[in-house]
């Protein structure tokens, strides 16, 4: 269906492109989603204040590169609920409004880039397509 | 830019809208995505035996519902690793593995069909794209 | 080690009750905490709303029941946050500040109830335990 | 209730030991067993390779140093089922049974160590007290 991933696929990435009923393109935004649900749903509740947070970002990030076709993520925290260490209640839990998300999936030749931030208007922590760009295809002989 | 969504779409719904940089169609492909990385990132390790296996499925089905353009959804786990109730220590936490989910995304005109299943031949519980149907835009006068 | 204990225990269950470096009592204050724990971090940032609140309390206490030592469980969720349903973005994300929960542990003789709900002065979701009594033991000839 | 508390606990510290029914003994253990409720149901599912394990490792460390009187704490993940990176596939989910953690509570004078790690013989990934300390206390004029 899709020949032009033939080029650069293995077997296993074949097998699973095939199951597919959509274009490159259009994949490349649905694995987008996919790895903004996880950051969202597997971090969320995470205690976390100052001392914890660099360590938290770096492996929400390195989570979600070990995925399919995560060519780029960079996630950061926001600190300003954290407060001063003056007791032992002294932190937070992770929460959706608290993260700025942006992933880049790269299937083929296309690159879809996905972000995550909250949305003062919407009052709601928004997953949204950024940008999608698509390289012109090498040729191989 | 999306001007067949102003139809059908609120103020916030139209402000979200207007956040994407791409089609109708693939933003609906990008929701599935979400809603599948919430289902296996928020319910995988949940405990789980065949006296409480029913309600965590309608459970993971309504916490999809409520999500943005969700048509509808099929949560079924797999009951073959459950165990009889020998004693305190006979049930399993959830696992990718154990889920077959079906999720319908509707945006506008769009349909998409998203699955979530084990792939023997992965080994794998492959997320994938598994049907898009455009509806003919009703004209409005 | 907890001489007691080998009455009612199976194989499994007193191989588990022989790892344990403290009294039956200690141990069921430990359980307790773990079952808090498996709410609070499992279900946190599930997405909820009036529509899905009755199934989702079900779900979290069939979750915990099949825990070990788990007798009773009662799960309430703060509704004072949900909104209207006007858009696909009419809905929340639980938070550990929503949750009501009180667990009841048994093992053998002893019976521990640990509570979780906001607690206002402290501005955080408190986890303790509120009750814990001793069964007189039966003899057994 | 526990006097001996009074003397290095704060205020919102006092408060909340005020709502326990049971001895600061007692109350570390239940400790104890929140956080590691807390390792397993928050983390379990997080993707994982061998590129992301230690800033994993390191992650789950700090998210539970955060919480109310931890002293320490290790967590090590099973690295035996890792796959060598050959495609977009090659990578797992955290499994409670991949997990080997020992966490530290200290309230007062009574220091208590919990473990978590795999046990073959309940084929079970359990999590138990391993051993409770009683340091001389400290009087104060």
């Amino acid at each position: 269906m899709n020949p032009a991933i033939t080029i650069t696929m293995n077997d296993r990435e074949q097998r699973a492109a095939n199951m597919f009923r959509c274009s490159t393109r259009e994949r490349a935004m649905f694995e987008a989603g996919i790895k903004m649900g996880t950051v969202y749903h597997q971090f969320v509740g995470v205690p976390v204040d100052a001392t914890s947070v660099d360590v938290l970002e770096k492996s929400i990030e390195k989570g979600v590169l070990v995925q399919p076709y995560v060519q780029d993520v960079k996630v950061s925290i926001d600190r300003s609920s954290f407060k001063a260490k003056n007791d032992e209640y002294s932190y937070v839990s992770l929460t959706g409004n608290m993260l700025d998300v942006e992933i880049v999936i790269k299937i083929d030749n296309i690159r879809v880039t996905a972000k995550m931030n909250f949305n003062k208007e919407l009052n709601y922590p928004l997953m949204y397509i950024s940008d999608v760009s698509e390289d012109i295809q090498e040729t191989r002989f």
